[in-house]
Order: C-alpha cells, then sequence, then structure tokens
C-alpha cells in the first residue's frame, strides 16, 4: 500500500482521539495543523489550538522513504522506534535538554511529543551570528550524561550488551557509512561540488592517501566500537535553543557507537560556522571576527567542559559503587592515569569524526545552510576550502592534537591564511 | 532440578539414537565410553566401538556451572549453542582446521563432533619440544579466513551486525573481563601467586600506572569493539595438532570482539612456551636453545604470514567484488596506505592482548600447565618474572612496535637478562 500523508483532518481527530494530548491541548478548540517539512527524513507537523495557541504539540510521522530523496529512497518505518526510544532514554538522562515523548504510536510509525515553541534551531541562530551564553554549558552536560551513562563505565557489562543490541540500527547507520565516511571521497553522483570549488581541493579529497586513510579509520571504528547510546546525528541543525534552554532533537540515528562521534559532531558544525561567518558577519560592513572568536571560545569550552563532566561522573560513579572499571582500589593513581588516557583518546576519535563531518557537509549530499546561502560563488569556495583544510588537518593530525585549545590555533591559522 | 552428568550407558543409548551418530559409530558392536575431563567449562566423552576403535567421536557437554570451579559458579547452559554455532561458522570458512559437527542438541546441550585420534593439544606438545613444521602455515590461514570474513571488509553492513547481534555470548565474556582483564591486576583472592614469585613483581602489576592504563585500554576494547565473530579462546590448549595436521577446537567464548584478541591468545602462549622453555628444555643437561629459537620464529611466523593472507583475502576480496572498504576506485593507493594502517593498529591490539593473557596466565586463577608443572619455585618464578616483564613492555610500548621481529627481539633480551 502506497504511504500518503495524513491530512490536516485526519491528523486533528487522530490527536483528539488520545487523551493524553487532547488534555494537552484542551478539548474546546480547532486545532491548527501546520506542516513544517524542514527535515531530511519525516514529516512533521505543528499542532496548537486555534483558542489557545500556546496549547500546542509538535507530531513527527515517518515515511517509508528518506524524506529528503523521495521514494526513490525506500527506508523502513521503525526508525521512528528507534527516536523514540533513544528520546525516553537520554530523556530520562537529561530531562532539561531532551523535549518530552507524550504519545507513540508503533502503526502510524509517528509520535506526538513537547513543542518547543520558543527556541529556535541552533544552526539558523549561529548563521545570525546570535551568541548563547548557556549553550556550552548545557551541551557538554548533555554529551557527559548520554555517553557516560550508556557505556561500560557505567553500565553492567550484560546490561550494556542487551542495550547495544537493541540499538542496532541497520539502515540510518548504512546513511552515514555512505553519505559521511565513503561517497564524499570518490567519485560518487551524490556528491554535490560548488561552483567555484578548485578541482585540486575536490582531487585532493579522493587522492591523497594520508586523508583516506585517517577517513576509513573513523568508518572501521564508527562500523565497529559500540561504546555507548549515540544520538548520532548531533549537528548544529539537531539542537534548539533560546538564551536560557537548549534542546536535542531527532534522535532517529541512535545506536551503540564510538562517543567521538557525537562530540565530533558537534564541533564540527561549530567549525563550519566559524569560518562561514566570514561571509555572514560582512553584512553592512561588520566585522565578523568578534563571533567567530566566541564561536572558537565554545569549541574550546565545550570540550573542556564536557571532560570535565565525563570525568566527574566516571569518579563520582567509582566513588560511590566502589568499583573501579580497571580494578581496584578506587581511586587510585592507576585509574586516574587511565582516565587521562581514556579522554585523550576520545579527543583524538572527536576531531577525526569531525574532520568526516565537515568534509561531507561540502562536498556531499547534504549541505548545511550557512555555506550553501553563500551567494558569492569564490567566497564561498574560498570559505570550503578552509573548512576542507581544517578538516584534514583535524584527521590526519588527530594522535598528536592533545589539546582543543590546539584544534582553535589550527582552525585561526587557516582562516587567517597561514 | 539438579544437573546429573551422564553415565555411561545412557550417553551410549543415545548416541545409538541418532542416526547419523549411530553410522558413523557402525551399529554392530558395544561402545566404549570415557570421560576425558580436561576442559575448564564442560564434560568431554571420546566414545569408540569396542570393536572398532577407529570408529570414534566426541561427546561434549555442558553442565549449569563452570566446571573448573563447580555448581559454585553457575553457568546458563546455552554456551553450547554458542559453541555449535561458531564451529560451524569458522568450519565453513576453513574445514581443513575445524572438527566437523555431527550432531547437536539443544536440549541436552550436548554436541557430537569428529574425533581427533591422531592429534594432541598443541600446549603438551610445545612442552615436549616438539617441532610442528605446518602450524605457523596452518594456524596463519585458520586466523585470517576466520577473522576477515565475519568482519565489515567483507561483510554486507547488515549482515554483519546481525552476526554480531547473534554472536553477544554476555556470560562468557564476562569471565574474561574479569579473569583476563580485572582480577590479574587488583588484591582478588582468586588470583594464585607462586610461592617465590617477588612481591615487587606482584605490586607492579597493581601499582604501575602506565601498566595498568594500558590493560583497561585493552579491556575497553574487548568490551566495546565489535570486529569480527573471534574463536574468543585461542591459546595453544584449544589447538590441536600432529605433523600434518592442526584443528581449532572449543569455542565457547565465541563472540564479536577485536580481532587482536585471537591473534594475541595464540602469540600470548608460543610465549610463555618460549620462556617456560628455559626449565622443560634443560632435562637430561640439554640445550634449550634451539627450541626456543623455533618458538620464537613462530612468533614471527605466524603474525608476518597471518598478515599477507590477511591482505590477500582483502584485495581479492575488493578486486572481485570491485567494491573497496574506503571507497572507489579500488586498488588505489590511498586503499593500500588504510591496509598498512590497519594492519599496523591491528599488530599493536594483538601485542596489547597477548600481554593481558600472559599476565592472567602467571598470576591468575587459571594456569597454564607449562608453567604449572616446573617443581623448581626458584626456577618457575624466575621464568615468570621474565614473562611478566615481556607482557608488560608488550602492553607500555605497543604502538611503538610497529614489526614483529622487534617483539622478537624484545623477548630475546629479556631471556637473555639484558
Amino acid at each position: 500500500m502506497e504511504f500518503e500523508a495524513l491530512t490536516s483532518s485526519e491528523l486533528a481527530a487522530y490527536l483528539r482521539r488520545v487523551p493524553a494530548v487532547n488534555a494537552l491541548l484542551g478539548d474546546d478548540s480547532e486545532l491548527d495543523v501546520v506542516e513544517v517539512g524542514d527535515g531530511n527524513l519525516n514529516y512533521v507537523y505543528f499542532v496548537s489550538s486555534t483558542k489557545a495557541p500556546q496549547k500546542s504539540v509538535v507530531v513527527k510521522q515517518a515515511p517509508p522513504f528518506l524524506r529528503l530523496a523521495g521514494e526513490s529512497w525506500p527506508l523502513t518505518r521503525q526508525r521512528m522506534e528507534h527516536e523514540v526510544a533513544a528520546l525516553r532514554r537520554f530523556g530520562a538522562l537529561c530531562p532539561q535538554h531532551v523535549p518530552e515523548v507524550y504519545h507513540a504510536d508503533s502503526e502510524l510509525f509517528l509520535m506526538v511529543m513537547q513543542r518547543l515553541a520558543s527556541h529556535r534551531i541552533l544552526r539558523q541562530g549561529l548563521k545570525d551570528g546570535i551568541v548563547y551564553p548557556k549553550l556550552a554549558g548545557h551541551l557538554s552536560t548533555y554529551m557527559a550524561h548520554t555517553l557516560f551513562f550508556g557505556s561500560d563505565l557505567f553500565l553492567d557489562a550484560e546490561v550494556k550488551k542487551q542495550a547495544a543490541r537493541a540499538g542496532i540500527n541497520c539502515e540510518l547507520c548504512k546513511i552515514t557509512e555512505d553519505l559521511v565516511f565513503t561517497y564524499p571521497f570518490e567519485d560518487h553522483p551524490s556528491n554535490v561540488y560548488s561552483p567555484a570549488l578548485p578541482a585540486e581541493a575536490i582531487e585532493r579529497l579522493r587522492q591523497h592517501a594520508p586523508l583516506r586513510s585517517a577517513v576509513a579509520q573513523m568508518k572501521w571504528a564508527f562500523m565497529s566500537r559500540a561504546e555507548t547510546l549515540l544520538h548520532g546525528d548531533l549537528h548544529t541543525g539537531s539542537i534548539m535553543v533560546n538564551q536560557d534552554e537548549t534542546y536535542v532533537i531527532d534522535p532517529e540515528f541512535a545506536f551503540y557507537g564510538p562517543m567521538g562521534f557525537d562530540v565530533g559532531a558537534f564541533l564540527a558544525n561549530l567549525l563550519l560556522a566559524f569560518f562561514s561567518r566570514d561571509w555572514h558577519g560582512r553584512t553592512g560592513s561588520a566585522d565578523p571576527r568578534p563571533y567567530q572568536a566566541w564561536l572558537l571560545e565554545q569549541v574550546a569550552e565545550v570540550w573542556n567542559r564536557f571532560a570535565a563532566k565525563f570525568l566527574d561522573l566516571w569518579r563520582e560513579h567509582e566513588m560511590k559503587s566502589g568499583k573501579s572499571f580497571i580494578g581496584g582500589p578506587t581511586g587510585s593513581a592507576c585509574a586516574e592515569a587511565f582516565r587521562v588516557d581514556f579522554m585523550r583518546a576520545l579527543l583524538a576519535d572527536t576531531l577525526g569524526f569531525a574532520g568526516c563531518k565537515m568534509i561531507r557537509r561540502i562536498v556531499g549530499m547534504a549541505k548545511v545552510a550557512e555555506i550553501t546561502s553563500i551567494p558569492d560563488a569564490v567566497a564561498r569556495a574560498a570559505i570550503e576550502v578552509r573548512c576542507l583544510q581544517c578538516a584534514e588537518a583535524m584527521l590526519v593530525q588527530r594522535a598528536s592534537l592533545t589539546r582543543i585549545e590546539q584544534v582553535v590555533e589550527l582552525a585561526q591559522e587557516i582562516q587567517a591564511g597561514r
């Protein structure tokens, strides 16, 4: 049977039949249904009471295909179950940063969730040059909690293995395996190159052996390392913010993978915002540099605060439980030595994954607005080249970049053309 | 209901009711049943026709506990299903090195398999100083085939994820997590120290931070990296040999884990044989050195031939399929660069896991005969100290040991007391 998106009246009638949702919307008014449809994968609706518009929910439904590509790219609708399970899991770990799920329907592959009406997508806010003073604090908390509590550092070994089993998400992982780690580095028809991007830059992605080996190492890590339940797509388009709050949405790519993949996704998108700010910050002869400095500050802050919180959770858990991952005694110098090495390896992974994520956004199929919205082809290509240079250095030098401040300096040097 | 081991007559009557087994044993004779019981986990029987003793099978049954420890250490009997599945999988990949399974009973947790009547356990052969000229060739073939064909380098991504799901083996992995990676490095009641082992050597295992961090990194890798279907316990007691043939038995620990764990287990046990040869080779004032040289030669040969065969399988698969793990084109310099980096990382993993395996055999609960059979406490401790030194160096220096010949030199230097 062919899929047909719900009409507004069908959706309204459906929601009225779900008591929990009906109560939230108030039961005495017409419902206003708007398809917002900015997702790559799903149909998304804002539904609100016409009389009391603050009574509002979001409805998300998974069609049996990749929405970005259309019916020619089929996807099973079970991805909605992954998203619901992940939202509930992350919500339990970090309720202040994850929207609430009010209702999930495993026959219609549809869920109803909290409307974040006073928040906007972080990517848009960064493009507009907005400072979010609480962002680094919130994101570092979200990542520390979600990544730590799903891992063998916290969970009983069997519980973790069963969680990894339940988290297997073949179809959406395949999209990442192809679109992030493979196609951008070969001559693939899904790639889209901006008109002025130099041929040398494209050739380098395909033929520079140290870069391609590094990317393949990250692909291997992505495919084999079941470290924790990841969000799986933690870019700035999956984050909704205002000056006071930060929410992480859209975890349909959730699976048990390497921790650095989530952290790297976020840092990659901060760096894309940083380099593209060179254009967006010049509107009306303004100076892009102050906001660029803020963006790089966030790169360092997010990592450093994440690392500190992750280590705090880890030490606290070992103190409380009296058990240490490395074996007893707890709190020993040996346990601390392992923590230092662990975080160093996690930073290296983070930078490697960030590099892959930056490159795919420049030459791959799915782009980002802060780059594609640059109308001047030459200026856009210059920014794209800087993004590619930074990504390559992060990938190839990741083992020797042992402090995040070195990454900040790297980005500054590339921006300055040194 | 309490478990009771089958009596000889019960087992004989059972086997007569299985047509495939009955045919193998010949249907006109009494059956001779001998419990050989040298396993740590299971009951094992040799069953043969009294009239034609060459008509013979092995029967293996999993009791609901760890046999080494007794009923105080319960284990679910489903481990037999893991072993049967792994034997069938490895047998399909490498029939010349894996015993045939004739019959499996998932109610009695029992299987009937090929009797290797003219073969002996490799550990015993090495202790007796026997040269096996085909060993390195056979083992390298076995490891290259089993490790390559279970991985993302060969399998479709979804098939591999489903295989990893099916391979989850919580209970037996937990034994390894505890007995290999944790207990030997803490003050744990299951550890057994030989009488003359110096206190400093024990303290160093517990308090030397670089060593303990390295061990914890290997534990983390063991618990999170689902790279391929491993044997999971590939020591010299899991291998049966004669001058012409080599068989790998007992894969009940099989699970999706890091490739280096299998390779490291085997190399670790060659090195234990090497160091302990210093005692066993002196019987009758003989010179232990020629056989020690042969053992170290096997360390290098097994690795080098394994690496060459693994790379051949990989290149051949990519040429035939026209698809490269790193993306197109196949056979490029970039694909080769990744292969070099991949094998270097695999060697580092191998050495790290080998180090853990050596240490657990010296101070942990489950020992090896080539060490425990040394009656002279001082001589035994001296050999144990050399094993620990070699293991520590392999763990801590694993990233800089980029050729197996460096490991051979390391072992020679430690043996020479340099």
